[in-house]
């Protein structure tokens, strides 16, 4: 399927699920309006799946999409770009962050090497799709051809693809990529017309010299660039080839009528070129966990919807995204579980 | 056991785990610090636990107490007193909100009545303890005898040690009262010195009308208790049944060094009059939700914890504390679970 195709099969979610939930809400053995966000958690997820109540999840899985970026030669990372795949080699392995609530949450995790620099063959449970190794330097010209990027969003499509197939019922995004705050930031910054200054951050860690580094990357990038919006466009010169797997994902995920409960700033990031190439995914769209990157309230404010949580992480691997999957549950639980005021009290 | 005995059971955490924990975080997989607030839950964890990691918490048990109040009189609520009786039903019954989350995060929920209004057996299913059917009105009289709080507090202290000897390995607080958040305004007050405008809200939705008769109610109550604050006086004048519970589950669950995970903002009133008559047993709570009252952050504040997730919920019934359980079982699934950084990465 193209891009074109993936687009056109997506649909926004219904309006008379949603409706429906909304109505079920205030006949249910509560104080109207009482569990607060997540009524609305649960009226968005009857409108995906186009029923009321919608299903509980029962297998959630998190794609984690990884890759290396060429700006990492600007100074802007504390780490070695050779972290990226020793940290998808653990993802895979089962001992990253990711792993271990994934096991909490009761999620399973995918981890798809869309273009690290690692040569030869992947880490075992890694799939292999790599597209190119690394990005090129967006601060000195497009990271991306359109061909990579659209080869990228397929790998991401096609993992959430098999994900589907075999019988998950909620998506999450995740990344590794040393580095990849900086096109995170490149990214929201064109696609919402922001400044530099106001949505680029310190990543993980950095300090002073390092975080003034990455800001004149920001910029050095957007002004080669251009004012050009053209979301595809956008996410070829600016983006990492891990968001553009993640664009994959959402819209595979809003093709499938799934949830897709995004991760922090580099999800975020993706999900708002998602949103761009296709309006309609917004509904599919839940933010995870705030970011404490600048950036990482586009999306959210994009969507009108705030994040979930907010301890404070600052890691990716889809950590915020699967810490908010047991809300989704309980949000869908709710609708299906819950006894109706009449029926407990008599009218 | 009285409950000078079941006070003087109670140790802090181990300080020695928790600094186990705080520098395996550093050693983990991961930037040190990225994991947020999570990294200070799991430290808590291992000192609560007194190793480390500390174990994950596979079967929490939420005690949902029930009980009336007097104060109801002077009202204070916009449902009648009958409700809380058809609640607990409902809890026990499994249709109630607290009942969809606890099967949607994994845990189980058990309903004691302390105290409600309704006559003849209880229904299938709630444990009946009534101390007495319901409180005296706190504005005129103490709300309950020292006696008869006492008594409510080894209601809650045995519903929690029956779970616990059932193999529990988490507690989380819940109740049902209609017109609780009143006492509960009233006891934060009380133990904290704080006005009673500062911390008394609109509850289940109260109109100006409902709010001013409550504020007006708090201010009578403190009136007539005075400046006293032994915490035991306290809670038996200005307490529900169902307040004194819990403090009888916070207490056993410190005594058996098992976290505590505290519910909004009548849980939290409970778990501050819990901490006065034992200061150590603050180690072991852990803030589930914020509340949308005014006192609900006084719990917070006395512990320097804040609550771990906000998403505007006004129900009680411990939906709050339940939506939180999963990121308890995060924060130590991470340091259970994940790899050294020295592992994956050549120093």
């Amino acid at each position: 399927m193209t891009l074109d195709e993936l687009v056109q099969t997506i649909r926004p979610p219904d309006a008379d699920a949603a409706n429906a939930a909304r109505e079920r809400h205030t006949r249910l053995a509560k104080p109207p309006g009482s569990l607060g966000r997540l009524e609305a958690l649960g009226t968005q997820l009857a409108g995906i799946a186009g029923r009321c109540p919608p299903p509980v999840p029962s297998a959630p899985v998190v794609v984690v999409a990884a890759g290396d970026h060429g700006v990492h030669a600007r100074g802007v990372s504390d780490w070695p770009q050779s972290v990226t795949s020793a940290m998808v080699a653990t993802v895979a392995g089962g001992g990253a962050a990711v792993n271990a609530i994934a096991h909490a949450v009761g999620a399973t995790v995918t981890a798809v090497d869309v273009g690290t620099m690692g040569s030869g063959t992947p880490p075992p449970g890694v799939r292999d799709r790599r597209v190119r190794a690394g990005t090129r330097d967006l601060t000195a010209e497009p990271a991306m051809t359109i061909e990579e990027c659209t080869a990228a969003i397929a790998v991401g499509a096609e993992a959430a693809d098999e994900a589907l197939a075999a019988g998950a019922d909620l998506l999450a995004t995740g990344e590794v990529g040393i580095a990849n705050t900086t096109p995170s930031a490149c990214l929201i910054a064109a696609l919402t017309g922001v400044a530099p200054e106001a949505v680029t951050g310190r990543g993980a860690n950095l300090d002073d010299t390092r975080t003034s580094r990455k800001l004149d990357a920001v910029k050095s990038a957007l002004a080669r660039h251009g004012g050009d919006r053209d979301p595809l466009g956008v996410l070829a010169s600016l983006g990492g080839l891990e968001h553009a797997a993640l664009v994959g994902v959402v819209l595979a995920g809003a093709a499938a009528r799934a949830p897709v409960v995004v991760d922090g700033v580099i999800s975020g990031a993706a999900a708002l070129a998602a949103v761009a190439l296709c309006p309609d995914v917004a509904g599919y769209l839940i933010p995870g966990h705030a970011s404490a990157e600048p950036g990482g309230r586009a999306l959210a404010d994009r969507l009108g919807r705030p994040p979930l949580i907010d301890l404070e992480l600052r890691l990716g691997e889809g950590t915020g995204a699967l810490l908010a999957v047991p809300l989704v549950r309980s949000a869908a639980a709710v609708l299906t579980d819950m006894a109706t005021l009449d029926s407990v009290v008599d009218p």
